[in-house]
């Protein structure tokens, strides 16, 4: 259960840069987006270092949070700060 | 642990169909594709029948395997089909 020790897939660290630009844009602080999505007040802080291993559920919960599609938060970066990939 | 009782998300449903999609043009079969990638004989089939709550660090290993990026397996099924999207 050590989640430090775990591999970042590069899956991973696209998810967390992409959540973290997209809560931010959506305005919103880690906890907000963790409390209003369901979450521990902590989780989205976890996600965004990288430390949780995601599930395609709990992905698509915060997609929903944030008004975006799923599929964004697995986009390369650079894909997620251009509003016209939308 | 009932996994049948799992409510499915939009991305789980994507997830599986475009998982398929990908399988099938690699012309791997389900137990091949998933022994290859390390899961157990039965993991890839679960997967494509929406039973299974991927995490993304499995995502990126499915991916792999395919020859494919994470984020396809995310996108809208009919992007996953046209190959100049890649």
């Amino acid at each position: 259960m050590s989640k430090s020790a775990e591999k970042k897939s590069y899956g991973r660290v696209r998810f967390a840069a992409n959540l973290r630009a997209a809560r931010l844009a959506a305005g919103l602080s880690q906890e907000d987006l963790a409390v209003r999505a369901g979450f521990h007040r902590t989780y989205v802080s976890q996600v965004e270092r990288g430390l949780t291993n995601v599930t395609i559920d709990n992905a698509c919960r915060l997609a929903e949070f944030l008004g975006i599609d799923v599929a964004m938060l697995f986009s390369e970066p650079s894909a997620t700060t251009d509003p016209s990939s939308r």
